[in-house]
């Protein structure tokens, strides 16, 4: 065996993926899911204006590296300026970027135990030192995260809102008032993936230009383009500037960059999905209640259930509906991972669903 | 000014690109270009079966993290096995995780004075130092490359076959006779970008397992997909398994790993596409012979024009020809920047370059 002069770092490192896709399950049970409602795609899909708009792309050209066009067009959707607005190859692709800015070896970062893995990833790929905080009440605790950061000198702390993966939130203001305990010299990293699906007054309301944030959004959640690898950044321009130092410029698909134009100019569809993305909790937390379990209270396109036992006992749950040709995920820690995750689906996807839960149910209980 | 607590490395890298777009000349000028012959993008595009594949990809799924079908159609093509490859967001994409896994601050990387600038910056921002070697006849000159790495002890040695910006090449053979040259600790990054358009035996006549080489290949080039993003590495299944330690697993767009399986399985438009290739690098060579310049042979999909004078000289031709629309590149480095780069178009494109050449020489002349 050739010994490969990797560094340090990178020979410590396990060779792991944050998530399996569905794709290798499917590979491995030799056969094609009826529902796929485990990765919080939005099965309602992109605007027919963003599909149209991917389709004739002139895919032989690079995507333009400034992505102006698109940067253009959220700055102004926003109210923000150009400057305050980096876009990238998802939000993990950005979560990447601001990792490798800010951690060397030793570096402290904190998050919630039970928070999104990939940024975990991050920081173990840069040799951060990760502080985690639990979750209270199935809620992250913004103010706990803000003390452990100034306990261990946090340069980065972490926070998704609404949350992954158990679709709570909280209010924008409440959020604001709580980072009067964000100690200074942390930045705060506000994963806002899914709040295109919250209640208004979900969204942080401070300044974009605010020196303490950086926010996350992505095109994968509401608009319905996952596959197209188009998530952004806004923060003060200073930080949006140091993205530039690091950033694979030319890393932007050019079907992505056009397609997520014509998504965020189609506000009718965008509004329609948020409507069915809507009703779709509400019958994920129906079906659940017919089953005798405890839906959360969502703000994301997704419901975690409270399958009302331990983590081996959602495992089975989610064991029995995955044999059943239903993709879900669970939370990896507990006490979260009492629960099961379930992305909102269609009518149809749902009812496979519904027909799936007893039957896994009952064969969990037999253990 | 807050200041942000970038790790030291990151304060010091500029906020630079390695290559401004064709897009923000557009904007600069704001005129559209009448032929886009820069970037060596492939202006014949993509098959009419990858870009029906890439419209009809459900956008809102995440890509197969693993991409397999894309790797097993790739190691059958290549006769390799699906271990020696790894998929990314292009060759950019897969140079940056290169040198994240082997360089560290101080560390020595090897290349040629002139050669791919995107290379140099993701060794800069790693933190590498980097050792440069003249270029040889405007070829590359892989046994001063692998002489410069013993001297250096360095950890990676990169060299692209064909060349870029000159368009020259070594044979296979000679390149891995040149190879017993290589110092044992020293990895080569062999850049195929352009291998497809050059003469048969161009390619490293090597075992893909090879240890002693990372091979990079695009479907940017010849498959005319560079909007896409999709390249890939070949190599030591135990190196290619380091990728995964620090690669964005669900960085790639699922159209382009849908449209790419379509590429590489129409081999009767690939073909087609090379020989229009062909076509063209005759063409601007002709037309470069009848402005009294000296076209270099090229076995990529561009031909570099020696200008006949200095790096200035070029410059102003170079100007005079983008002011007229005609949108093309130069090398960075001397003695190879006298030349201009112009990159393989359509008989329209080449006419508006015919036209445009004699005025821009006429007016660079005038100094």
């Amino acid at each position: 065996m050739t010994q490969y002069r990797l560094t340090p770092l990178a020979q410590s490192l396990p060779a792991t993926v944050p998530f399996v896709g569905p794709e290798a399950q499917e590979r491995q049970l030799d056969r094609v899911f009826d529902a796929r409602l485990g990765a919080n795609e939005n099965v309602f899909g992109p605007s027919p204006r963003a599909i149209a708009a991917m389709a004739d792309t002139g895919h032989w050209m690079y995507g333009d590296p400034e992505s102006f066009d698109l940067r253009a067009a959220l700055a102004a959707h926003h109210g923000a300026d150009m400057g305050n607005i980096v876009v990238g190859e998802g939000i993990d692709g950005l979560l990447g970027y601001m990792v490798r800015l800010f951690v060397e070896k030793g570096d402290a970062i904190v998050t919630s135990d039970g928070a999104y893995p990939t940024f975990n990833y991050h920081v173990a790929g840069f040799g951060g030192t990760l502080h985690k905080v639990p979750y209270k009440d199935d809620h992250e605790n913004p103010e706990a995260l803000f003390a452990k950061a100034a306990e261990v000198d946090a340069k980065l702390v972490y926070l998704a809102n609404p949350d992954n993966p158990m679709g709570t939130w909280h209010t924008g203001a409440a959020l604001a008032r709580a980072m009067n305990l964000l100690p200074q010299g942390t930045l705060l990293i506000l994963d806002e993936a899914y709040v295109d699906t919250a209640p208004e007054g979900t969204a942080l309301p401070l300044d974009w230009s605010d020196p303490r944030v950086v926010r996350m959004r992505t095109f994968s959640k509401a608009y319905g383009m996952a596959g197209a690898r188009v998530g952004y950044a806004i923060g003060a321009p200073e930080l949006i500037t140091a993205f530039h130092k690091v950033r694979n410029h030319f890393g932007m698909n050019r079907a992505g960059q056009e397609g997520a134009l014509e998504a965020l100019a189609d506000t009718v569809w965008h509004r329609d999905v948020v409507a069915k993305i809507d009703a779709a909790r509400q019958r994920i937390a129906e079906i659940a209640r017919q089953n005798g379990l405890a839906p959360l209270p969502s703000a994301a396109n997704f419901v975690a259930i409270d399958c009302g036992a331990d983590g081996a006992f959602a495992k089975r749950v989610l064991d029995g509906l995955i044999t059943r040709g239903i993709f879900v995920r669970m939370p990896f820690v507990a006490p979260q991972n009492r629960c099961i995750r379930v992305s909102c689906g269609t009518p149809e996807n749902l009812d496979a669903f519904a027909a799936a839960l007893p039957e896994a149910l009952r064969d969990a209980k037999r253990g």
